[in-house]
């Protein structure tokens, strides 16, 4: 205990010479928590800064910036000749404070009660955290690096990286001060423009830039539609199974979840309509549905947009990977052939990749300025330097390039799947030749469980979705998904005799 | 009308050779939609595709490869013997189909019906919906560029874009295989580390990184905040007169808004504990009250954190400009006092650049799982190229030099303001002298109408937002916002005469 002049209040102050908060900052901060803990009490005197300078061995001055910080905080009052006391009491129920990790404050950290690990109630959440809180955020067992089979990752390997980064340097990253700045909740009307270019080549869908709202993630876009449109009880058609992230997004917005079978043409629109006639929106993967990989009949559309349009529903289009047919050309989005129910949602996270974080939705004209609200207030705008690299990218013909080519290696990965399912697989799992996308499925026996298969297979390095998990009340057969698109042939064969090895052994 | 073969059915088509889509694109696409309009009936036989390549004069191939495409969509049907007809009628309702734009298909589009223009009805939307569409997305009277004195704008001209564009290219633009992929939705762990280390220097908040979860935007944080708490009818207290992000977010949530005065040391916590102590949650800017510029005091502050504490009740504490301080150190944040009711929520759109949307909420531990799959479920994670930049930019210090710049700027360019205000508006708008961020206030004569005075300076490019705009329920002083932070000295005393003419003329 140093000696101090008669009157003052005994404190201890440590500081640490190689912290990376200055000296005055450290002092500052346990003088602070000493009158937070009431360690130093209302009133009380504080040692001149001469004997604290002398005390810590520091500079004066350092003493000086640590009392005038507190002074203008309002911790410590200066009077002339009464030197410095503190100027506040600390509140009834004793605030608690963050136990420190510096060495410096070791001693107050000690002294201090450790934070109550309290769980949070349920109770205290709104509905929407507590749905969301009831979904794991990952279906997958191994997330941690690119296994085969994992669905829904391109072929990163093959993305040009060198062309994006010319263009990156050529629009300065986009750091103009325009781009600096905020810009419309809409996106760059570059890239919009460019958006609406490119589904009209590919996808039939005529559109007007005005109608091209850009996000940041199909997620955001299937949010932004939920919160748009859904009201608590609205039903609400999914497909059975169905990608997780729209059911929790609509489960979350109170929408009443109407499960609608998928079978071999794509979603039952009759069963939809027998179920649920009055939904106010159906949620659908048509080109190749999520997880089942089938494409949705043209009767089958055609029911829809009819149903949509007698009962002004809407139809949310995810065309998430749309791009990659392997034997004729893409088939026309629903948007194309109704653009007042039609809701079309494309991404850059499968064409492109996913940390580029850029989707968009095509709207009907009169949701336009809802669905721009909601976009504004609920988040903003994409970042500029990403929007304007690719609006360059697609306005070069980069994008066309890099999808023709990915459509060439997407088709040979399909054809190693199926070579290696003949060869591995026979009798163990049924797998059904793909016609696009970057995925497909297999069927495993009857009797199988697929959750067991697929924990089985992650203990071996293999990454596969039990088809159960994406179920919502139909009881469908036991199947593995199987993502082809980022695996060289030789990883597909090597991961194809291990699953045959963890099917025989479940068998 | 060109010849055909007996049998068949007449059809008109055109091909643009100047039009982006390729050929059979284009045939496939008419034959589509006359299909689809009925024009071509159920059974209704083609014409050979030697007939039609040579009515169109286009090679035979491009009209195979068109009815190829439509026979796979299934609107065709081509058998042996009986050439090529149309599988499906159109629906009983026509379906609506996009009055396209391009030449080709003038014929088609000519012939449709026009696009009704319905307006949306607020029934059929959300409550969420229709909450944010009360709210124009911005205040601001001009947001054509950035005209003196508009608020929450850096100085984008004095940001060291080289600097950030050397990182950019050090770090690859984060283009790592694992840069492509998806990444956690707490944000890169490099950065959320510096981020723990930043709060941890500047502001005296020491936090694990795993309580750190990066968003894109204050914004985005605000809401999650909301959608993860507010129950509908929990009261909030909101600042009186308060940010309207804040506002839309909570009134979207269904949150009982309790306006709280601001005086000037800040939230009158005691008015609040009056009107609603068993409110969920205070949203509050202590630091910089927006929009009076007022700075919390400590005793409110420890008001706040006793009220909060002992009612369970949380404190998002919204530190948006909190960098710049004139003369003291920055004042602690209430988070480094508490770290279990208050949730800290910085962005880096006012110290570094808007366009950046990178923001972070620091929060307690028994929220970090609710938020993450809040952050997971409505978006996902931000584009890993700009976190990993940003991450450089923290670490290597250029962060620290920045703020420092910049301060020193804003000091000078506040000073400026005051200046300008001894010189030009005496007598007509009372400057109050800020003590640091980006913005200050200036009283209007208390009969004045600030709206009309902020619509008279839009028109001679003064960019005032009327304090008025902000009130949620009291009567508050006539006044305007007065951002200084982007301009220089001379803009500054030029756009000061020109709002000394607006003040004389309406006075």
């Amino acid at each position: 205990m140093p000696k101090r002049a008669a009157g003052t209040t005994p404190i201890e102050l440590q500081v640490d010479r190689q912290a990376p908060e200055a000296l005055d900052v450290q002092i500052a901060g346990q003088l602070r928590h000493m009158i937070m803990r009431g360690t130093l009490g209302s009133g009380a005197r504080l040692p001149s800064t001469r004997a604290l300078a002398k005390e810590l061995a520091v500079a004066r001055n350092v003493v000086i910036a640590a009392c005038a910080q507190l002074v203008a905080e309002g911790y410590l009052e200066s009077r002339v000749g009464s030197g410095t006391r503190v100027a506040i009491a600390r509140p009834e129920g004793m605030l608690r404070v963050t136990p420190s990790r510096g060495r410096s404050s070791a001693l107050i950290a000690a002294s201090l009660p450790a934070a109550r690990q309290r769980p949070v109630r349920k109770a205290q959440l709104s509905f929407y955290a507590g749905a969301v809180a009831e979904f794991a955020p990952y279906v997958s067992l191994r997330n941690d690096r690119v296994l085969p089979f994992k669905v829904a990752t391109p072929s990163l390997d093959d993305f040009p990286v060198a062309i994006w980064q010319k263009l990156w340097r050529r629009v300065n990253g986009g750091l103009t001060v325009k781009g600096l700045d905020y810009s419309s909740p809409a996106g760059l009307l570059a890239l919009r423009r460019a958006i609406a270019a490119h589904v009209r080549l590919s996808r039939g869908v005529h559109c007007d830039p005005g109608q091209v709202v850009v996000f940041n993630s199909a997620q955001q876009s299937i949010d932004a539609v939920a919160r748009s449109l859904v009201r608590p009880g609205d039903p609400v058609w999914l497909e059975d199974p169905c990608y997780r992230g729209a059911l929790v997004a609509f489960s979350a917005a109170q929408a009443k979840i109407v499960p609608v079978p998928v079978d071999s043409d794509g979603i039952d629109v009759g069963a939809g309509i027998r179920r649920a006639s009055e939904a106010r929106l159906a949620y659908v993967t048509p080109s190749h549905q999520y997880p089942l990989a089938v494409t949705l009949s043209l009767a089958r559309r055609i029911q829809l947009l009819d149903w949509a349009r007698r009962r002004n529903a809407y139809v949310l289009e995810d065309d998430y990977d749309c791009e990659f047919r392997f034997h004729e050309r893409p088939i026309a989005a629903l948007r194309s052939l109704d653009d007042q129910q039609v809701i079309y949602l494309g991404t850059f996270s499968k064409s492109l990749f996913p940390g580029v974080r850029l989707a968009y939705l095509v709207l009907p004209q009169e949701l336009v300025d809802t669905v721009l609200a909601v976009r504004h207030w609920s988040d903003g705008h994409a970042p500029a330097a990403n929007q304007e690299v690719l609006a360059r990218f697609l306005e070069e013909g980069h994008f066309e390039r890099h999808l023709r080519r990915m459509l060439v290696l997407y088709r040979e990965r399909h054809a190693a799947l199926l070579a290696a399912a003949a060869k591995h697989w026979q009798g163990l799992l049924q797998v059904v030749p793909g016609s696009g996308g970057m995925h497909t499925i297999g069927w495993l026996s009857a009797a199988a469980n697929d959750r067991q298969v697929a924990i089985a297979a992650a203990a071996v390095d293999i990454d596969v979705l039990p088809i159960s998990a994406f179920r919502l009340s139909r009881r469908l057969p036991p199947g593995l998904t199987l993502g082809f698109a980022p695996f060289r042939a030789r990883e597909i064969n090597a991961a194809a005799t291990r699953l045959a090895q963890v099917l025989i052994a479940v068998k």
